[in-house]
């Protein structure tokens, strides 16, 4: 691999850049006119834009990045995590015209980004699911039987979606009927398919993934990390390893993530997503994404591993450098999501110009951001603006990190979500790791309770 | 310990506040008049203008700092490194204030301090000395007779000093009688002390270090640090651990240094350095440092040891919480001390306003520093910038990562020595270790004379 196009923005596409020069690898940024002036676009080698915002006009345009590939002569396609990257077709069109797609193969992404051909191969791998349908359900009727099986209450998915979008709760067959149709609706409108996919709700459950590296012949899991505190079923706060489960646990799920990437002949970084039931233990394979994620650093700081540097090696057909008992877990990591948003406005997105900056440093802080002095938050794509990541020799001292550290994160310009990061990770329930999907929304509501 | 006063300034500084607010123990920052607005300033709890700049009229005033102390009701004072740092006399005074001095006991320092008595240490802990004078000596004759029995060359240093002032290297008699005068002149304006010491200067050699923690009753090493590129005696680049010397080498020299600190009783992080004969892998101890050390992060970063605040757990009576087997080095860390000095001319101090400023950051890049965009570069301190401190799985990884990382570092309105540090990393003799303490000026020689 001699030169990687990334075909994404923000901060990811400059961690991807970071990557590629830390191996010798030159660098092509895509960008939108809005992000002409990006960091990305300044930090690679070279840059080609692709269209206007919003991003179906420029960042989704498979073909446009791969003429701007063709261009400048990339052997190798990075897509980041949105936009195309769970995209098989984009991943197949990146294959066919001879690049070297950084990811699992366009067959692989199909399969795991179906709900419910995911499901089947978790069945063959012996991998324990949530309670649900065995496929897609296309009619109101066909849904209220299947959830009388299952047993209420119901989570309702779209079966081709992800990312969160088009998912309902429902805790009875009233609640079902009436919001069947229009979240059938939203599904067609946003992936092409109705057909919505029903599965158990689990009332206080942990979202607990299992990061693994494949090359196509074995596969090694990074650990765990811990993603319940969601608002809007995004992650806010993620961490490696999970505090709250036990080694059993974690050695039971590390191990069926394995068998799982083991069972499609994985060859790329992926992550399992698994439900943990707080008061059994159980543990349900809910879905694999098939990209780099988000919370990636929390892994690569507690086991010194450069994720994105193995993808590119993997990508360039290297095999796995690690065994799995090489593999050490050390520590403990905590990322914030600090987002242009004002959290003391229900979150209302902050897009504006940056006029003056200071970012968190020192020992064992990491900031993955596209923030610069001078910069412009763009209306028109999602709100992430730093990662906020520290290391700690335990959770302890590593939540404390946390605290100091979005303590001097300091933007005047844009109001940003800093300041609740620092106040969630001094929260008692944080300490003590007690805490579930819901958590976040339900200490979210009660403050907004106490601040009126 | 409550309350913690930070007796310094610039990267160290903020170093020390943050590692204060990452332990929950609260900060006073003292600052010269021309720091006002300096980020350590900004990150305190607290700050006390103790006076103008030079240094000799605020930052090195015994009685200003310990008034504002006992203003601010701090409980304990850490002196950063340079400054009143390696001052016996203030750490008496800050111990007699009744306040916890953040270093070892002022008897220490003063013993460590005199090279002469530090020999005698070494000599008792059966640690091996660069053969010398065993005292220092008054006059020229006395001197020639010494250096006749320690054999040509030989390096003249002030037997009060420290930090490569008033260092003189000389090959022969007639050199000797040349330089003792002026030497020892300048040893009596700067220590107050004319004594001069004689011993062996080592043509090739490797400067190497040996961190060291103890808490008065037990003594742990975290490993070396290879320091030998330096510039008119000061370091430039420093990694760990050390390449190219042999595991036994390793072994018996951290060995020798844990037994020189406790010998003395050491209490805090130290630093013993040696000279390694690169012919024939003999070591001897030069110096201890009572302080922590410029290049300090290198450690921490293979080590997961936050020295500092160690330091402070230390001076708060804490025991040391580590065994020496459960300490474990990790991969390679390398600093480069980015100065404002111009390289193209002959390392011109250059102060000024910055008026852009994009630092490195990402994955296993840590940049200790002062800067902040529209800050200003006085001209009254020592010129370091900042600290780019990189890790990586091994040395290959990380010099590559260092290379990248100082390739990102942007500043417009001041020359600083970071495109120099990018080159260093780049050239084939530090990629395969071959460098001793002259290598560095050397190339810097011969670089210069390419380029005229």
């Amino acid at each position: 691999m001699k030169r990687l196009l990334v075909a994404n923005r923000g901060e990811i596409a400059v961690r991807i850049v970071r990557a590629a020069r830390d191996l010798g690898i030159s660098t092509v940024a895509v960008h939108s006119t809005a992000d002409a002036q990006a960091p990305h676009v300044r930090l690679a080698d070279a840059a080609v834009e692709i269209g206007p915002p919003p991003a179906g006009k420029s960042y989704l345009l498979a073909d446009a990045i791969l003429d701007a590939a063709r261009e400048t002569d990339a052997d190798a396609v990075h897509p980041g995590y949105g936009f195309l990257s769970e995209r098989a077709s984009f991943a197949a069109a990146v294959a066919d015209a001879g690049l070297a797609f950084v990811g699992p193969a366009a067959a692989v992404i199909e399969q795991m980004g179906d709900k419910v051909r995911a499901r089947q191969v978790a069945a063959a791998a012996g991998v324990p699911t949530v309670p649900g349908t065995p496929g897609g359900v296309a009619d109101v009727d066909a849904a209220v039987t299947a959830a009388a099986e299952i047993g209420y209450p119901i989570m309702l998915k779209a079966a081709a979606g992800g990312g969160g979008r088009g998912i309902r709760v429902v805790t009875d067959e009233a609640g079902l009927r009436s919001a069947f149709p229009a979240a059938s609706k939203e599904a067609a409108s946003a992936f092409g398919d109705g057909a919505m996919y029903l599965e158990r709700f689990l009332r206080r459950a942990r979202h607990v993934e299992v990061q693994v590296l494949g090359d196509g012949r074995d596969v090694v899991h990074l650990f765990e990390r811990e993603c319940s505190l969601q608002r809007r079923r995004q992650k806010v706060v993620e961490e490696a390893v999970a505090p709250g489960i036990d080694d059993g646990v974690r050695q039971a799920m590390t191990a069926a993530a394995v068998r799982l990437a083991r069972e499609v002949g994985y060859a790329s970084a992926g992550t399992a997503e698994f439900l943990v039931d707080d008061e059994t233990g159980e543990f349900f394979f809910i879905e694999m994404n098939t990209r780099i994620q988000v919370e990636h650093p929390t892994t690569e700081l507690i086991t010194g591993i450069d994720i994105v540097a193995e993808q590119l090696r993997i990508a360039a057909g290297e095999p796995l450098r690690f065994a799995q008992d090489a593999i050490v877990a050390r520590g403990s990591a905590i990322e914030f999501r600090v987002c242009a948003e004002d959290p003391e406005k229900d979150f209302m997105p902050s897009p504006g110009k940056i006029e003056r900056l200071a970012l968190p440093a020192g020992p064992w802080v990491r900031v993955d951001t596209w923030l610069e002095p001078g910069g412009t938050v763009p209306p028109f794509y999602d709100s992430l603006l730093a990662k906020v990541v520290v290391w700690g020799e335990d959770r302890e001292t590593a939540i404390r990190r946390g605290r100091r550290a979005l303590g001097e994160f300091a933007v005047d310009g844009v109001p940003t979500t800093a300041a609740l990061g620092a106040e969630i990770l001094a929260q008692d329930w944080f300490a003590a790791a007690d805490f579930h999907t819901g958590a976040l929304e339900h200490w979210l509501a009660e403050r907004k309770e106490a601040a009126t």
